[in-house]
């Protein structure tokens, strides 16, 4: 399955996050990944995210897509890669 | 045609950049947009955008799909809605 994964998290939790996800999916921008992941290893994140995300301030929104082609990409300006930032 | 629309821009040019999205989208998410939107609207509203982005500093992208129920959408935490924030 290919996801969208977008976050809106509390700054001193925000490091936590992107370390996170990355072990999971492609980062694409600021707060943005995308990949393949599967069922199971996306409940893991989710569950791992939940741990220490605070429900009343952090959102996590998650698009899932069973076909990655059904889906088109659109990028203007800069396009962020993984090596880009070293943390 | 249904779109996902996310931003990361400088901080002098994000209010202008919400505006602007929420004319035309839902506002989902700190920097995340969703909604239906005719390719005509999607022109417009990039052509727009692109007026006062700065190229080597922010991005734009907009996924598309076809159909909105290609896409499933998870929320965990807070669900933004625009009566959250008036600007």
């Amino acid at each position: 399955m290919y996801v969208i994964l977008v976050y809106d998290i509390g700054e001193r939790r925000v490091v936590k996050m992107l370390k996170l996800c990355r072990e999971y999916l492609n980062w694409i921008q600021n707060s943005v990944f995308e990949g393949e992941i599967t069922e199971v290893k996306l409940k893991e994140l989710i569950s791992r995210a939940k741990k220490f995300m605070k429900k009343e301030e952090d959102s996590l929104i998650i698009f899932k897509s069973r076909e990655e082609r059904w889906l088109e990409k659109e990028i203007i300006g800069q396009e962020k890669n993984d090596l880009d930032i070293f943390i």
